[in-house]
């Protein structure tokens, strides 16, 4: 006889939410340099990337990009003009390592304050098979 | 005589979680689909959209897909084993209806139950300048 059991609650995905303050100007409204950061940013996390867009925008060259990872994605939206910059890091499974990319970022983007946010995505029953 | 006074506090973005449970998991799998339905929640929200990337991951035919728009971006990505969708509406400006797109998606999804969690991102001390 089987019968499932509810186990555990379990989040399908972590959601990394970093504000990014007084970062360097320069950092923030260069495309390439941000494309180029965000995607050793994933490599760093051990992340597979599956492609990326990026975008600048007038007046200030604020740059607003996304790249998508097998494991989900990692976003960035910058405003040059208040040396801010606002990331995300969306990571489904257990095998990456958001914080390795959070570090990478403050230190390339010379950010003077940083904070992070850790919200749990798809929380789940996780169903248990029992003989 | 000019003098700058700290003003109150203001957010640059809006960053709007949506998790979908109870989601139709034909619709979840359906990459065409869910671009075609991101695409009009952005249109509905009253977004300018400069680009798309959607991917299918095996072995469910789970979906990853982000949208830029001018004012941030929107992404999805599913789990139709689980009927679970997480989107997330990254708004800047004060232009955009992120709960027409919310609105939207629950309706196409057929999401039994569904959050938000409204973030405020950049939040920022507006500088006023008095003569």
């Amino acid at each position: 006889m089987y019968f499932f059991e509810v186990g555990k609650l379990e989040a399908l995905g972590k959601h990394v939410i970093l504000e990014l303050h007084d970062c360097d100007r320069k950092c923030l409204s260069n495309c390439e340099f941000l494309r180029a950061t965000l995607l050793e940013a994933c490599r760093r996390a051990g992340a597979t990337i599956l492609g990326n867009s990026f975008h600048v925008f007038s007046p200030y060259d604020g740059v607003s990009g996304v790249i998508i990872i097998a494991e989900s994605h990692l976003s960035i939206h910058t405003w040059p003009e208040y040396s801010y910059a606002a990331v995300d890091i969306f990571a489904c499974g257990n095998s990456l390592h958001p914080e390795r990319a959070v570090e990478f970022m403050v230190k390339e983007l010379k950010a003077g304050n940083h904070s992070t946010i850790e919200l749990e995505r798809g929380i789940i029953n996780s169903l248990v098979l029992h003989e």
